[in-house]
């Protein structure tokens, strides 16, 4: 039997060259959109809803009575409640509520696989690894690995972890499709520590984040497993999937 | 002194993202465009002319009594005299002569270039490393390496000589671009042997290739320095530079 297609999309610029209609779109925001995702609904949110604009993030919140978040520049946007940090939604916060989260690189990047039809939209990050892995696998359907990037730049942590997937579930797939070889070949370098090997490529974000402060957060983001549930795309939210 | 800005573009759909009116511009389409355009160069071309049309290389041929050459889909287009393959073009041959060269990838690139008002524009690849690398260092101009890719997908060997420029060239630049970081990770990891890291990641240009027959042309094509010259965009054609 013919193995499906796993393709990698480093830039949200480059969707339109993928078969979008006939996969499974896997969007990956790693500092820190998905991973923020995949921490709030392990810790029990009922869902995430992700939105592109703080005035649209501030209208949900008033009409749902959701908990709103999302940042500007490594602070609180005006007018939200939370940021974007992992740290800010423990269990015992967030357990039972809607989160309704904006975000500009991965939120865009989600509702472009949306327009172009995708079968289906998860998103992945360290924490999710192998459910989103295992997912992959179970469906037998062709994916694209969709890097969420900064500002349609490729970047290197959505990158690494587009090269942890196909490391992890390349045996299943047909893997036609330089980028993924060269993600992989990526994280094969990186994996050992994936903190340092930001740091030595002074990766762009990492750069950003650390001038905030944010070291905790990166290496909270690139930690494997930690809050491995599978977020799915459904009714314009995230929920904990199948 | 603030050193310039070296930037990596991994596709010509990305290039919009980065401000080509301000930069060199190096065209990269190792396979086999820009190796091409330096072995005719170094044997004593007096230039080569890129077009992107065989319509056009046919009519410039008629015009200017050059030779035409050009491949689809691995053979000689219909109404041009030669290929793409560097071992078709002895100093012997070409010396003195003006080639019309018509292909996809790189031409297009590099029209994009010139259209957006790259301050120059020269070409790169593994036969002429040293000649780029050396010219970029003495310009401290900022630079763009402008990986040509295959229809707009980003590919292995191209991301590898930007690589390869950034290793010898980060120095002398301010190097704030991941998609640089990413390249000089593979070079390094690929350094030792090209050609079994482009056969053992199953590169597809690697691929199409070999199904043609032409290893010999791809090992050619990824042997540093044997064609040593600068090519260099001046009145619509490439002549060796400064």
């Amino acid at each position: 039997m013919k193995k499906p297609n796993l393709y990698t999309c480093l830039s949200p610029a480059l969707l339109d060259l993928y078969d979008v209609n006939n996969s499974v779109v896997v969007v990956i925001d790693i500092l820190r959109a998905t991973s923020t995702i995949a921490t709030v609904l392990y810790n029990g949110a009922k869902a995430v809803i992700p939105v592109e604009s703080v005035e649209k993030c501030i209208r949900l919140g008033k009409n749902m009575e959701c908990i709103t978040a999302g940042e500007r520049d490594g602070k609180v946007a005006e007018g939200l409640q939370y940021g974007n940090s992992s740290f800010e939604y423990p269990r015992d916060f967030i357990a039972g509520k809607i989160l309704v989260l904006t975000t500009t690189n991965g939120t865009k990047l989600l509702h472009m696989a949306l327009t172009k039809g995708a079968t289906e939209i998860i998103t992945g990050c360290f924490l999710n690894l192998s459910a989103v892995c295992g997912h992959l696998i179970n469906m037998k359907s062709n994916v694209i690995l969709a890097c969420a990037g900064w500002k349609d730049k490729v970047n290197i942590e959505d990158s690494l972890f587009a090269g942890a997937v196909v490391a992890k579930v390349k045996t299943h797939f047909e893997v036609k499709c330089d980028a993924s070889h060269i993600a992989a070949c990526l994280y094969r370098q990186a994996k050992g520590d994936l903190y340092e090997f930001l740091k030595a490529n002074d990766a762009s974000h990492y750069h950003r984040l650390t001038g905030f402060g944010l070291e905790k957060d990166i290496r909270h983001c690139l930690t494997e497993d930690i809050a491995n549930v599978l977020p799915y795309y459904v009714d314009e939210r995230l929920i904990v999937g199948k």
